[in-house]
């Protein structure tokens, strides 16, 4: 760490104590979780340097940014259309926290029984320990999760706050409420950054987010391979890692990666034994660093080749149509987009079944196992008719509930080494 | 129990054994916590024999509408605008419910990190114990929190169900959606009964149900006087009742104990000492015979005077306006009325806050227990503002989250007996 860092940080108001015991584990846990992986692919060598420097240059840039008189938009929630964010020259910044250490801190003030997602991210703001939020200007809510909906307003007290209302429903009535969600979404990004959406520039903005989500697609496309050509915890990083880093950045660095895993897949080349089970995992979110699940699995032997969740499938599946035109259709377009993604949020949520369905027959995967981060109601109550519908499918599932501390790893071992053995070829 | 009453029973497809064991329950619970209570209204007498015959000549006559082609609605929520259930000929019963007894059986299927009346409400129909349900030829579900939402879609593989999309902001927009979806249940309703919603039939089911929901103001005003002339046991009992009972039936009972109370009232008679610490009870419903709070409450020492609550000021307070007018007109009465319900499901809620603060004063109250069911994330999250607010005003608060069970009375009496310690004049 450089001293530049050290001052950059104390500017930000961090509580630098606290972040040099956060770095430090999160520098152990990654060595342990991914550098000990063989066979990486060397275009992982970014990712890993991204990791390595997590709150340092990214950071420095979103501060120039802001010193520059930019904007930036810190996020929670893959439904915030970040297009609008890019197209007035500000950057969107994702939120979502993965780690234990914030949580403890986070519930001095919000109630326990909340999911750690919520509670890490919350942690962060309120023990001054993550650079980004402290660099951002607004704070973009949604209402995806009564968690998270009712935890935006204890933490409009310390941040200012804006809340999108994400419908129910998706009835002709909900479409025309989140497209107004949208415009009205435009107008406060348009008031914070001084600049207006051009629809040139918003056009602009969708072929690089979609730039993006092609690269994603072409990296999880390689994972359909047998043997799969990457391990899970890296194309999970990657998704991750995408959700913070620059844009442009990113793409050209996931394409190089690809570049190479195709390469892999062309010569039958797998970072796993082809014998290995093959899961695919859905759910909740993982937010860096939260492995927990991929590690357990991939250490007891298993390849996980896809994620059906918002930090998988779900962010980069559907693009924006890029035919352009005015402002007024784009926007309608990427609230048409937006509002097809298939969240638990939703009531009902029919068609996230049958991705689950799908993405399992077309990664060909040996069984899924269902994630739900504890006190998460929606995918909680998904998972009963997950389970329905894959046992007439006869594809194996494991449903796991659990939160981001280690205290329940010995057994949620216990279940994957079982189920393992039975998903076994 | 007449012989009739198991017949019946056995006609609407009750597991006989199941309910024999939870109505002679429900009688030894009522008799140590109801019945036990000194000097109590005559007028009483009535929701003691109601209670007495729950499963009895309510669900009888409900039973001899359906035998007649009429319709029964079963609802969850105060959100369902029960005026165009009756205007239509059709009666609308409330389902929550309120028992440990059918948790167990909801735990077969539902997530048990799910909040105690929604497992208890799913686990009646799933065990074929609630004769309201099985009478009820549609189920109205809606989307006030993530825990029922899903459920219904649960719920929808026994039972028919339609879903009101309640919205989680009070924009315009919002407003719209709401509106459409009281007019998309007005079609629901009137294909389900055969029977067209007319203005004056509409009119008059608004009447009738303003005027329960006047007689039950004016009981609660009778809660202000000091001595309080009613125990809050019996008062939540009157609200409880009052969501499955005929309604005219049930305004005029509640007008008879009006009339008894208020002499109580003029007398200075009161059923616990003057010096008796007041308590207001705000936060999540209790359904019958959920009456764990109030009874550890009164028989610590305390007198429960009012509930901020879906079973208490939320469920009555606001009217809908009674000029009439067309069926458009009207229905955006309603929707407008509806909407102002003061739920943690619609963000930001701070009228809530106004109503504790404005209702703490107006019925003297020595401090105010927040009742948050468990997992029920949106009043868990409120209770962090409120005790911000509360703290402001100077109005001593004790936070209590619990479910059904009886496992944590213990701990609850002994919080209990300290906080009436501290706010004891």
């Amino acid at each position: 760490m450089t001293t530049d860092y050290r001052k950059m940080w104390s500017d930000l108001g961090i509580d630098l104590k606290q972040h040099d015991t956060l770095l430090n584990a999160l520098s152990l846990i990654y060595e342990e979780i991914y550098l000990s992986q063989r066979n990486r692919p060397k275009g992982m060598e970014f990712f890993d340097f991204v990791v390595g420097d997590i709150h340092g240059i990214r950071v420095q840039e979103l501060r120039q940014h802001a010193i520059n008189g930019g904007k930036v938009v810190a996020t929670y929630c893959v439904f915030v259309p970040e297009e609008i964010v890019w197209a007035v020259d500000a950057i969107p910044v994702g939120l979502c926290a993965g780690t234990q250490f914030s949580v403890p801190i986070a519930e001095e003030v919000l109630p326990r029984n909340t999911c750690a997602l919520i509670k890490s991210s919350f942690g962060f703001k309120l023990g001054r320990i993550c650079p980004y939020v402290q660099t951002s200007h607004l704070i973009v809510g949604e209402t995806t999760c009564d968690g998270k909906k009712k935890m935006f307003e204890i933490l409009a007290q310390y941040h200012p706050v804006h809340v999108m209302e994400v419908p129910n429903k998706k009835t002709q009535l909900s479409r025309d409420l989140w497209l107004g969600e949208v415009i009205a979404f435009k107008e406060i990004i348009e008031k914070l950054s001084g600049n207006k959406v051009t629809a040139d520039k918003l056009a602009q903005a969708t072929k690089l987010v979609n730039e993006r989500r092609r690269a994603l697609q072409r990296l999880y496309n390689t994972r359909k391979a047998q043997p799969v050509p990457i391990s899970g915890k890296d194309a999970l990083l990657v998704t991750q890692v995408s959700f913070y880093d620059d844009v442009a950045r990113c793409i050209q660095q996931v394409n190089v990666l690809c570049d190479e895993v195709e390469s892999r897949v062309a010569a039958g080349d797998g970072v796993f034994p082809s014998n290995t089970p093959r899961v695919l995992i859905s759910g909740s979110p993982m937010a860096i660093p939260n492995w927990k699940l991929h590690h357990i699995l991939e250490t007891a032997g298993a390849a996980v080749v896809c994620e059906e969740s918002c930090t998988g499938t779900r962010y980069f599946s559907d693009l924006v149509p890029e035919d352009g035109g005015t402002v007024e259709k784009q926007l309608k377009n990427i609230a048409d987009r937006y509002l097809q993604i298939h969240c638990a949020c939703f009531t009902p949520n029919e068609e996230r079944l049958d991705d689950i369905v799908k993405l399992a027959r077309e990664y060909q995967v040996d069984g899924v196992v269902h994630y739900n981060l504890q006190f998460c109601h929606t995918y909680a109550n998904e998972a009963v008719k997950v389970e329905r519908v894959l046992a007439k499918e006869g594809i194996p599932l494991l449903r796991i509930e659990t939160d981001y501390s280690d205290e329940d790893v010995g057994q949620l071992r216990a279940r994957i080494d079982a189920f393992l053995e039975m998903i076994r070829r």
